[in-house]
């Protein structure tokens, strides 16, 4: 970030008083500007034993599975934008309603927040839509598992077809940062 | 967001091809400026049955009650953020492993996710940081109710209290947007 979106005006560093670290701060406006981490969201769509997932037609990773995902964006809730994502990729439709709380992640080194929802659906009928290449229920164990879009779904997708034969989903918060990786689950009193 | 924040050239609206909604793009770098949505982190710290609240030294609501908070910067996990507001603003130290998840919302209408984190502390002891002007742990019948600094906070502190009564701790998981406003409880297995 090096211009003022405000005002096109050239950036200055500046240490404010009571604060920690450099700000971008804008001469012409007075103001500073803040970069924000960004917040991707997904969706575990499943018909009884089978998970969706859509081959993506955009890079990175491009012909690679996928979750249905992608950033939210202004104006929308975080379900709201799990409930886009899900049916612009595969042509799925979820509500609000029916989206699950699943997991929240964060990556201190890509300043990203994954959140991610899970939605059980009555229909395997899907379409690719133009993010993707195509779109398919797979069982665990016919799975494209060698072909996925980034490597740590691989733990996360097998977590999950766990969780799902044993009926027993938690919520699950894990991170990523210098002291390394963490993962902890929340067992909740009732399946949901 | 008028201009480019890597060039200062000014931004142009387009409809790009597969994109339901116009984007601001850069005709100089030839990239699509996003704008991304806020991520708010607090901290539910309490002591037995006392809620650490800190007095705000700045806008808005200067002189009302808060829960630790701020923005989530560049380069840190949620844990992080949370406990840098915790002791920047009361003094508290919260290790990222202290953490509970407590909360997650979405309000579509400022384009800010809130996640809100619990944890026991040993001791009562807090400081007031230079954002504010008093830290303090409140029991519930003594907390200025009259005095938050915004008003949700009034049910959501309600519902804490109530929770931490009974040792029956949930996950939440919230939304406000144009169906109006969502609440689900995720009831836990074992008090964490």
């Amino acid at each position: 970030m090096k211009y003022c979106s405000e005002c096109g005006a050239l950036l200055q560093l500046r240490l404010l008083a009571g604060d920690g670290r450099e700000r971008s701060v804008c001469p012409s406006c007075d103001a500073v500007r803040y970069e924000n981490p960004k917040v991707l969201v997904s969706t575990v769509v499943y018909h009884g034993d089978s998970l969706l997932l859509c081959r993506r037609a955009e890079k990175p990773s491009i012909g690679k599975w996928n979750l249905p995902s992608g950033f939210l964006e202004q104006s929308e809730t975080l379900e709201m934008a799990a409930a886009r994502e899900t049916i612009e990729e595969t042509g799925v439709r979820v509500s609000s309603e029916d989206l699950q709380l699943y997991t929240v992640t964060s990556l201190s080194k890509l300043s990203e927040v994954y959140i991610c929802f899970r939605a059980a659906v009555e229909s395997d009928r899907c379409i690719a839509g133009p993010e993707s290449l195509e779109a398919r229920f797979f069982l665990e164990s016919d799975l494209p598992w060698t072909d996925l879009a980034f490597p740590e779904m691989y733990g996360f997708l097998r977590l999950f077809f766990r969780e799902l034969q044993k009926g027993d989903f938690g919520i699950h918060l894990s991170r990523v940062d210098d002291l390394g990786r963490f993962r902890r689950k929340y067992q909740l009193a009732s399946a949901v």
